[in-house]
């Protein structure tokens, strides 16, 4: 019997391909098979951002998501999860592709509760949107004391109004049609004359505009609002 | 006149050398200066990430900071910046060395914030201690609509305490002396049993200790507590 591959969450970064670690990179040239999330409207970001680095001679196992949020992705990950634990169980490494870092808000912590205990696992961390956005904007986020939230543009208003009046510095992601809502919180908090905002951070197309001139119907997925610390660095 | 050089920050990561971004690698070893922060007591894990990739002839200045928080830290910054700004009037580019990420926490700021309109600089993001546990604690971080924190732990206790009651998942950084007053807060607040404990992560001198059996005496400045999501992943 040969030994059971091994399963890589392979954090890949925000999209320029230059921001994948030299472990992932090493990780990704190296591996016999890859395996990476679609949507199912065709969009392929994972892939694209490494596709110079893929090999003819490697298998790809694309994992079909559900682009709606109320569709349930769960049938999804059991599918991908049997297909990427079948090359496992023939011997084969597996890195399965992570845009940003794969332990938060990754899809790949989906296929890691599935698969964990089976196999060994490791995961290479990736370069997150958000300290992207901070160095594509120029801004620091954080100084000394200060404490910096993430959080979902999902999230309902009351929510939303709660964590940001408590916090220091803030990245508001998954915004998409949720921007007027977040928007409308920040004018209400005080926090929009500090707030910047930025379009697919690191790649060619990437936009920054000020908030105040977004269109709120054209806002995608891969954007996010940045509230970066006010506080006097010395 | 010659043409001004660019300062660059560097974000390196948590310590793991392949941890490095390609981009940061490709100008580290490219530039003709480099900066790293040095602490009084002499260590300079900035530096030492990255030695295997200095080549002898890149001019290197070190920048002493205090270790005592007690210290202004202003007067030696302003030194710092001064003789990046030499160099970088001369035409040379000049790399600063950033452990983790330059905008998060960072001494890069200080930096940053003094030469800001003077020169271009650009920044390149790196790999946060926060995102580098998770992966080594092989746990992850947050799903779907939670909220993420991150505080240092030398925050007082009364705004710890408010702060880590509100939030899904977080992580409390710069623990050393602050250790045993984080973890009664965490006690205090149900959430002791979820909390991981990992020292120097990524480094040959990585540590993971079950938190209720960490010695708040030897608890120093690169320990981390991460306080996953509880949210039950489909």
């Amino acid at each position: 019997m040969s030994p059971l591959g091994r399963l890589y969450g392979l954090g890949i970064g925000p999209g320029d391909p230059e921001l994948l670690t030299l472990k992932a990179h090493r990780i990704l040239t190296t591996v016999p098979v890859i395996a990476y999330p679609t949507l199912e409207n065709g969009k392929v970001l994972a892939r694209a951002i490494v596709a110079d680095f893929i090999r003819p001679d490697q298998i790809e196992i694309p994992m079909p998501l559900p682009f709606s949020v109320e569709r349930s992705s769960q049938p999804y990950y059991d599918i991908a999860a049997d297909k990427i634990a079948e090359q496992l169980s023939l011997g084969r490494d597996v890195a399965v592709l992570c845009v940003g870092d794969p332990m938060l808000y990754g899809s790949f912590m989906y296929i890691f509760n599935r698969l964990a205990g089976r196999f060994a696992i490791e995961v290479v961390p990736g370069i997150s949107s958000v300290m992207a956005s901070a160095a594509m904007l120029g801004v620091p986020i954080t100084y000394r004391n200060d404490v910096f939230s993430i959080m979902p543009g999902t999230l309902e208003a009351d929510i939303l109004r709660d964590r940001l009046s408590k916090v220091d510095a803030a990245a508001i992601i998954k915004l998409g049609r949720h921007f007027a809502k977040v928007r409308d919180i920040l004018l209400e908090l005080g926090l929009l004359n500090r707030a910047l905002y930025i379009e697919r951070a690191t790649l060619p197309n990437q936009k920054i505009i000020p908030i105040t001139e977004v269109d709120p119907e054209a806002v995608t997925y891969w954007s996010l609002i940045l509230v970066p610390s006010t506080t006097q660095p010395q």
